[in-house]
């Protein structure tokens, strides 16, 4: 006997970003167990409330609210990350342990796809490592961010047969990645495409993407990182929250010897 | 009066992996292009027709095959793409007038998701550059062989707050990129992780991700990388072609200053 726990990736905040494999998933449950937190999720909890509404047609799965607390800011990022996650594993324990039996299906439901800057995975592993509780793990990939603003801006990620990073903002405002002209960064916190010195690389960038309050602007750096940052902002103070997710192309410099 | 086309994601292989979006888009579409070509083909066309076959209810929406050239192999690897693009361009232009009205609409399945090492956008900004047809062009996102890799392996793809690299078999196995110790490899047509010198790397390698042929291994690369090889080369000639892809993380070297 054992529990089986289902970590569903629901898209990037397009209801209709969900697949099928996912909404099988959410029917499979016998609860889904929905995170409260912070000041941006009361929009992000109506989308996720609406993700059920439209596809959840087993009457007998029950949806159960909770709270998590917020990240510490002091100390070492990871420090507070790792302290973070195993605190989240206490109370996902709990939670998992006052909702479900032991042979229960539990559904996780994370925005875009589990495996990228997600800590859905990390904390479940924590709560297998504390032993409480058995399970079995599935994990159902959704469509991420990253996804959804090239879809939105129509363009490919990688240049042909040219590689492409994905790092965070935090990164990339210590300085352009060696080895690659072309960086997707998501988390940023610190509008690291303004340290980006080269006024002439491009720029697609997209925030609260796959949701009603999209936003993206594409351009040449130099003339639109003001307006992105103005942008920003004002969406920021309107909706109390931002996700934004960008790509910069720059003036090609790496791996020119096999190319034309 | 213009067409619109559809570039579809469907998918790295499981049916399930379909969005709704992309269910909404099949139905929407008057006709659906289905590019044919090389021996694996039978086996993705089977697919594609499994996913037709359950998804799409419209009874207007018309299904036509056609056969693409393979790329050519002399001459640069750059070269040698741009001209097949062009000449894939000139066939797109064809079979789409051929097959549909002024202001139909038109879908183009592709495997994975468009952004993503796939040339159906470059293909149609040639057709769009031609002048022969003018057309309004949205692109669905939809799940790729890296999303299908992570969610079998129940693992993440980035380390926390750690970059990522996304490259080819053809780059990494001219050396291991600068600034990241976590490279993810599509199109690997050279066995490139044989190339990578660091036994204690961890290795996630999956075939045929999403599909009932799927397989995976994950190890320390000195251990499993004869074995993955073997696999490889087996799988390959019992099906007649493979597709793989594969993360690896290397014993962390890159960004350690901030870390713990």
């Amino acid at each position: 006997m054992s529990r089986t726990i289902l970590i569903i990736g629901i898209g990037a905040g397009n209801p209709e970003h969900i697949t099928v494999q996912a909404i099988n998933a959410l029917n499979r449950a016998d609860v889904l167990l929905v995170p409260t937190k912070g000041e941006e999720k009361a929009f992000l909890a109506d989308m996720r409330r609406d993700i059920c509404e439209r596809y959840l047609t087993n009457p007998d799965t029950r949806i159960y609210n909770y709270a998590v607390p917020t990240r510490r800011n002091d100390g070492s990022y990871e420090n507070g990350v790792h302290d973070w996650h195993h605190a989240i594993a206490k109370i996902y324990e709990d939670v998992i342990l006052e909702t479900s039996g032991d042979n229960d299906t539990i559904g996780l439901l994370v925005w875009g796809d589990p495996m990228l800057y997600d800590s859905t995975l990390r904390i479940v592993e924590h709560v297998r490592a504390n032993g409480r509780i058995a399970f079995d793990l599935e994990v159902i990939p959704g469509i991420t961010s990253i996804q959804a603003l090239c879809a939105s801006r129509r363009i490919a990620l990688n240049r042909i047969g040219l590689p492409v990073e994905i790092t965070t903002g935090r990164r990339l405002s210590e300085g352009w990645p060696e080895g690659t002209d072309d960086v997707v960064v998501m988390l940023d916190g610190v509008e690291a495409f303004r340290s980006v010195q080269d006024p002439d690389a491009e720029i697609h960038w997209g925030a609260y993407l796959g949701t009603e309050l999209e936003i993206t602007v594409s351009g040449r750096l130099g003339e639109v990182a003001e307006e992105i940052s103005e942008i920003r902002k004002r969406a920021r103070q309107e909706n109390g929250w931002i996700m934004d997710t960008y790509l910069i192309r720059r003036t090609r410099k790496v791996g020119t010897e096999d190319g034309t």
